[in-house]
């Protein structure tokens, strides 16, 4: 653990099939007006979104709709839902869905009353939040951000073509998350894969990095080895509750802040994946798998001694008596076929990425300096041809 | 992760050698009455004592001292404590040393303004907190308890000869927690080291119970990888920064509540010691660890798969084609030869325990029913014959 640094997570987490009925007792804690935010309707189908409105309702709540959140929020629907919030004066923001939902109600609680352009502010210039914060509460139904733990947000800018990942302080993060794994189940596989790379990738962004002993190498280990072998049971049943309670436990865990504490972060897989979804609007967790494996062979002579330790502590690699190149390649060809065998996507050109696009989208990547590799944006082109 | 639960950890930690730099900072949020408490004074002969009294002066603090808190603190010491609190009528109590010092602090808190016996009340009906808590600030200077970051406070009653430990709600968890590792260093071997098996047994505590397949258990077996790695490091050069900050930072993490979440936990090892502490008032970590092997081995029939997954994945024992039971001896062999390598007490005659004093620890001893087997007073005695 080297240099100095604060941890503080203040979120309280629900965890369990009967999280829900939690929320009663956090609703007391605000006032009246609650702004419910949600994405396509499909909370309306499960019957979430009734269950919601009758406790909201029993609690004496006036209710503020705002829904139709798209997968990537823009920064469009984000002044929508910032004036909606402000003339609406709402004391919580209640967020029913995945990463998208809560970051964009992340975004709307820190953007109601700002005296700037939102997207300006936060997510060009990266300032800090100057205004009133308005509380968010969180009922997950997605895994997979990690954004019902941190003060993440992401917003794309179509008109701009840039996808934004502004990360608030502690007290823009949610101040409860209700986590119930069944509310889960009812995602369709191929977004339920993709949440399970997004964590995976989470882990691994913060794991390529740094040379020093660190403890939270050994907890991301745990937490790799844990989440590989629930993947794969939750890929074949869907609806195991354990292996969905532990991929949920994973995600949030994962992208708290925690493992990151005492080591610099790399970043660059999500760097590039952010940029081919606001050329593409293919889902963020394909866009990262879809240029993971080609990132890693690039960079991997870089970091030789921690993608060996990877290939051995997570894969099961023998490494006894072998080169050290050849242990650490045999670990991402094993990260590949289990990558196949959960499907999801492999190559960029899965994702809708055209050698006429890959200039763009290397121009639109944000470098990052904390990996085994500061890239180039030429590197970054040939990243994105190598993975075509 | 099994079970519904919450998971809610508030207190705020700096970590890292300019660590203390933040005091200031947080001294700003409370009233000018401090009370500081320390144990032996050892704090006086490193200097921190007077660095953090000229902190203390320049935010203009009156400051209220409380130093002798003894390694086992006494209810007659919290007696004390707490009508010292009340009658000045403090603000905020700032502990200054490891886990004694913190448990006492945090006990005092509850204390002060108590309506009962605070012995009879939280010690031995474990009721919870019904009046006015003190806020707590940490200065941790010994690391092994966790007790910077969670709501545990253990208290000896020598008239009674008992020593329990009561789990306060996050009202009592410290606000925040100053963590410079090297604070650490001056700390005598022995303590160190039994600071050290400390943290290992609290992770032991809740990896050996439950069969299910949790996240936790992956979480921890990165721990205990992570702390045999750096506690054989330490032990060589007590001075490792890297080393000491990993200790640190796992002890911290080692009994937050997190790794508990979603599982059983045993502590039977903790009964056991504590009813030691208790009659020979023998530092805990080596209480621990003279009866740890002798208890493991009792209990390693009634939960065989653990006891080899342990041996696998912690102690990297090769498992193919083997007997289960070979394996799992293997790991608590290797445990062992580990224990000796950073010289903890093997034995509980090191510890003061006499075929004579048995029955009385035994009896002393608080079953608990969450790990593999519930053991009878009878079944205690054998574990502590076992162990001479």
């Amino acid at each position: 653990m080297l240099g100095n640094f604060v941890y503080c997570n203040p979120t309280k987490l629900y965890f369990g099939e009967n999280s829900l009925d939690n929320l009663e007792g956090e609703l007391k804690n605000y006032g009246k007006k609650v702004m419910l935010v949600y994405g396509g309707g499909s909370i309306k189908r499960t019957g979430l979104y009734d269950s919601i409105i009758a406790i909201l309702k029993k609690c004496g709540k006036t209710v503020i709709e705002d829904g139709g959140v798209m997968p990537n929020p823009t920064s469009v629907k984000l002044e929508e839902g910032a004036k909606i919030a402000r003339e609406n004066n709402v004391d919580l923001i209640l967020a029913v869905g995945g990463g998208s939902v809560i970051d964009y109600s992340k975004a709307v609680s820190v953007s109601a009353y700002c005296e700037d352009d939102p997207w300006e502010k936060y997510f060009i210039r990266f300032e800090d939040v100057s205004c009133k914060v308005i509380p968010v509460g969180c009922v997950l139904t997605m895994v997979g951000t990690g954004s019902e733990m941190n003060g993440g947000s992401v917003i794309t800018n179509h008109e701009q073509k840039l996808k934004i990942g502004h990360v608030f302080g502690e007290n823009v993060f949610p101040k409860f998350s209700i986590l119930n794994p069944v509310l889960t189940y009812t995602l369709p596989k191929k977004q339920m894969v993709a949440g399970f790379f997004d964590i995976m990738s989470h882990i691994l962004e913060q794991y390529f990095s740094g040379t020093d002993d660190n403890t939270s190498d050994y907890i991301m280990e745990g937490l790799l080895k844990s989440l590989i072998h629930s993947a794969k049971i939750a890929v074949k049943n869907p609806e195991d509750y354990e292996a969905r309670s532990n991929i949920m436990w994973i995600a949030t865990w994962a992208l708290n802040t925690l493992v990151a504490k005492g080591k610099t972060t790399d970043w660059m897989v999500h760097m590039i994946g952010q940029a081919i979804g606001a050329y593409t609007d293919a889902t963020h967790g394909m866009t990262l798998s879809a240029v993971s494996l080609a990132y890693y062979r690039y960079i991997m002579p870089y970091g030789l001694d921690k993608f060996a330790r990877y290939a051995v502590n997570v894969w099961g690699v023998n490494a006894e008596c072998r080169d050290k190149k050849d242990v650490a390649e045999e670990g991402l060809e094993k990260m590949g076929e289990f990558m196949r065998e959960i499907g999801v996507a492999m190559r960029s050109s899965e994702v809708g990425v055209t050698e006429e696009i890959i200039p763009g989208v290397a121009k639109a990547t944000l470098i990052m300096d904390g990996g085994y590799k500061v890239l180039t944006t030429k590197e970054v082109e040939q990243i994105l041809r190598d993975s075509l």
